[in-house]
């Protein structure tokens, strides 16, 4: 009989309304018990719930009375990933036995990670915790939140919860590692709850650079928690809706355990500017180019910097071309599920461009942060398959450069400019707002939510103090309840405290090629030598029964010296080699070979180092026959 | 007779004087002949000059009088360093058969150059016009105007012109290469021409992060040039005095040639602010931190800051001790060359630090960006000698990370926060200013001083484009005078016209422990391709009579897996080795060994990449025996 209320929550408050006029609500919302295998006694106990009303003028944070009576049930949040960090986020909760995650991402590799592709959270505890989990929650379609998915669902098959457009993303995503077939998806909306387990999950509308972006409130028997996800909150939204404050504010209101929010931006003061402003730039943009043809670059997630660029060229009587991989599968993808409106005849291929008057175009590209070979990236080089960079163009890159980048970004904006380009990037104009809260904003969300405890999530470090000092500074949560967490921390909440447990394995696992996991620390130290001085290597062979050197010791050296300009050196080098090797042989009646090949690399390095400066890695091989 | 000249000027009209209302001077002043070999007759026309009068409401460049009469004298300016790019700033000048050199600096490595230690302009041109070089000029004492010295100065010997301080720091680095006995230093002083060859030159004061910066007016028969080395326009600096706009406008007034001017901000609007601000700002912090130790990183170069945290550190009644090579080295200097006050008493040595309460103790240190080996970076990695930082430490980052080192100073801010210190950094506070000029002051460096043509220097591309944006917007100097030139243009400019003659070499030398430009494109695209992925080598050794394989081959891998977790994917690559060979011996009467190595390379590669999708670097060695 409950099943059918599953998705009815409390009446939201109409505009003008005060929210604590409002009388306090009788019941959380029920929801069926599909996807929980078991429904164990005492796990749920939402009948019988009384909501906390508003208490005007205290300042302490309110407390959670869902499980006001019995003993306080432990929650365990666990972050595997997101923290002292900026991606790979992804969390763990655990409650009597259910369990479940909240998103699952990648972060790209340190310039220090030589080779490497990617970086994915280690899932070991994942698979630990597998026969717990009743799904994952995903907050919305970035790769940070998503693009760890392919790597878990290798070895674990569970559910995927997420909004419409963020399902389109993770299936393309999946089709490419052949994971599609076997992966459940379960399409989820704000507002309407659904169960996992003895977890009860509503979805929250948040803004974000992003279409159909959500936080979580998730309900358990501990109390409710909110994960923000990343958000900003956006008065005048292109398209959807601001930000559902109301909807916080009315789990403020029940009284949160804990809220996770974006700490991003928490390093700038203000509020992240509405993405109206960017529209007036881009607008002031189109008027200024005049006869020029427009290529404007931006991320291919922003579905609606992509509608406003469209837009305008409909306005200005342009056709819009499309470039980059990932743009064009975007754009395909939301086009067909209806997140971007393009009127008939709007669209051209690249490969018509040029049969229209420069006037007539818009080309919409990747390349934003300046990728090495991105579509944009080939036209500064003028090496793009269809596109001439020339005087008659007006390019806006509708972008920051992502801490990391800049230099990539400048070499591309000078690319451009060379070839005579008008390029407008950076802060010349309003072409870009960020898609996350600043400290105004997650003031707003800690004060709508009026949390117990607060993790703040989403950062380095340096960014989870500063949104930690932000809360501290609004006097709503004590000090103690505020808590820093590193990844792999077992955080056991209840009412009555904020405890940690022992912490579980958490990390990086490197991705490289097909290889996952199998490049590690001696791998990536070997590089790094090599990148430095690059090798050389000592070869000879032996006759294993003699000692006697039947050819070599010949070097062999990449990456070192040209050796054609340094024949002097390698000579020397090659005779240090020599030396040492008869001397080692001399002395080893029984030929250990170990001590052999050390003896003849202390030598050459020794003099290599004398006459360079420099440390090459040596490799001594001796062929025994 | 004349010689007694060589260091007057025109009076510099007093406060409150009107510039316009001064009468038009006579003469340039005149210099010796020392320092000019011969003294060619023609060569000098300052006698019988006449200034052109100024000429208001003219929004055309005055025209350049000096050689008004005779036959228009040609100038040939050779940027060999610091256009296209931030850093290694070098000029070449040469009038009527003499030359001189400004500045001479190096440029720190791009990420993609693996294991280099610094870059260097090509000299060959300077080495092959040596006999026509009267001296070395040197704006200001930063690395990208004086690091390349030592590596000059091992080539060709040449006198420095330089002001004290700037002479100090380049004595310091000459005497770590051991040039410093055969080098001749003239200590020049801002408003005392002297005369190189043809050309007169007059240092003009200017301000910037380092004491004792000028900018240069360079007299020669052909007209006058300006070159502003790295400036700003700071009203109020702590010392010395604002830059010396009246010489400026002075040569405005007689009529500038050309004008080579600072782009560094080009892209940014409005005046750098005053050093004041940062000492209002310092100064609060001071007040903040109440009784914890301050730890303060800044340039070591920057001494008005340094000099600024000692008198706050007397003034509060704190001992300053500093920290890191560099500051050591520099405040030493500065001390003695008397650029830094410090009452007796002040300083402490390092070791000392800890015999005092905290808040009795200023740290001044180097790192402010982050690099990985400095104090600062021991101290947040818990691995500083004398200093372990914690709750009781407010360290301040008086600096911006230069663009490409954001990550490592995050990643310092990030270990010190997390052992417990307060950090404020970035845009915290008002802890640093730029030193060199925003678009107004560019603006007023090109009214004042008028140029007939104007060439933008020190900066990308982009940089130098937007300084020309900047220029054309005045409508001062007509777009075809505004030139973006690149290194190893010949810009011949003369009252007549500007054009460009054969380019000259030019570029970057890459410098690796004792190798100067041993490493080229080869060796640094071995060591990227090393980087990515490792090497393997497959080694063999054969019978050279019979083609028969005596032993291996044998696989050796660095930086490419972890071999004993992939024995099975090692042991493959082996076979397809093996095989290769065999099949490449059989077919090859003749052994030749090129075309079997290439089958060996061919296979093996094409194993690995199927099996791994890593492209390694394949090093197939065969020893004849």
């Amino acid at each position: 009989m409950e099943e059918k209320k599953k998705t009815t929550r409390p009446r939201l408050p109409k505009l003008g309304e005060k929210l604590g006029e409002k009388a306090p609500k009788a019941k959380a919302p029920k929801a069926p018990k599909q996807g929980s295998k078991q429904n164990q006694s005492g796990k749920q106990n939402e009948g019988g719930v009384k909501y906390a009303r508003r208490q005007t003028g205290f300042r302490a944070p309110r407390q959670n009375k869902e499980n006001g009576n019995g003993p306080a049930v432990p929650l365990h949040i666990i972050p595997l990933g997101g923290l002292g960090e900026v991606g790979k986020n992804i969390t763990y909760y655990e409650c009597q036995g259910d369990a479940l995650l909240v998103d699952c991402g990648i972060v790209f590799p340190d310039s220090d990670m030589f080779g490497i592709d990617l970086v994915i959270p280690d899932f070991t505890y994942v698979e630990q915790n597998v026969q717990k989990i009743k799904g994952i929650l995903i907050t919305h379609g970035h790769e940070d939140h998503i693009g760890g998915l392919p790597y878990l669902l290798k070895r674990v098959n569970l559910p995927i919860y997420a909004t419409k457009l963020t399902i389109g993303l993770i299936k393309n995503k999946l089709e490419e590692h052949n994971l599609l077939r076997q992966t459940k998806f379960v399409e989820i909306t704000p507002r309407r709850s659904f169960k996992l387990g003895c977890f009860t999950v509503e979805p929250i509308h948040v803004n974000h650079s992003i279409p159909d972006a959500v936080a979580f409130a998730i309900t358990s028997p501990a109390g409710i928690v909110i994960q923000t996800g990343d958000f900003k909150i956006d008065y005048t939204p292109l398209r959807a809706d601001c930000t559902d404050l109301d909807t916080f504010a009315e789990y403020g209101k029940k009284g949160v355990l804990a809220l996770l929010s974006d700490s991003t931006n928490a390093e700038r003061p203000g509020y992240t500017a509405t993405e109206q402003k960017v529209a007036a730039g881009v607008r002031n943009l189109f008027h200024q180019a005049q006869d020029k043809r427009i290529i404007i670059a931006t991320f291919a997630s922003n579905i609606y910097r992509i509608q406003q660029i469209i837009d305008l060229a409909v306005e200005n009587g342009r056709k819009v071309a499309v470039s980059g991989r990932s743009m064009i599968g975007n754009t395909e993808m939301a086009m067909e599920l209806g997140y971007l409106h393009v009127p008939d005849g709007t669209m051209i291929d690249i490969d018509q461009i040029n049969k229209y008057p420069p006037e007539k175009i818009v080309l919409i590209t990747t390349g934003s942060q300046g990728e090495t070979l991105s579509a944009l990236a080939r036209m500064a080089s003028n090496s793009h398959r269809n596109v001439k960079v020339g005087h008659g163009d007006f390019i806006i890159i509708s972008a920051t450069p992502i801490p990391g980048n800049e230099k990539t970004v400048t070499k591309v904006v000078n690319g451009l400019l060379q070839l005579g380009a008008d390029v407008i990037y950076e802060n010349m104009y309003d072409v870009h707002v960020s898609g996350h809260a600043c400290q105004e904003e997650q003031k707003m969300m800690l004060t709508l939510t009026r949390p117990q405890y607060f993790l703040p999530v989403h950062g380095e470090y340096k960014q989870l103090k500063r949104h930690a000092d932000t809360a501290a500074s609004l006097r709503i949560i004590p000090p103690k309840n505020i808590h820093i967490g590193e990844i792999g921390q077992d955080i056991i909440l209840s009412r009555d405290c904020l405890k940690l447990g022992s912490p579980v394995q958490a990390g990086a696992v490197m991705v490289d090629g097909l290889g996952v996991g199998d490049v590690g620390n001696v791998v990536l130290r070997d590089r790094r030598h090599l990148s430095e001085d690059g090798l050389v290597i000592a070869v000879c062979t032996v006759d294993g029964s003699t000692n006697q050197v039947l050819a070599g010791p010949d070097l062999v050296s990449r990456g070192f010296v040209y050796v054609r300009e340094n024949e002097e050196l390698m000579n020397g080098a090659r005779i240090a080699a020599q030396q040492a090797l008869d001397h080692a042989l001399a002395r080893n009646a029984h030929a250990d070979w170990a001590s052999v090949k050390a003896a003849m690399r202390e030598s050459l390095s020794s003099y290599i180092y004398r006459k360079t400066k420099r440390s090459p890695m040596i490799l001594p091989i001796i062929m025994e026959v």
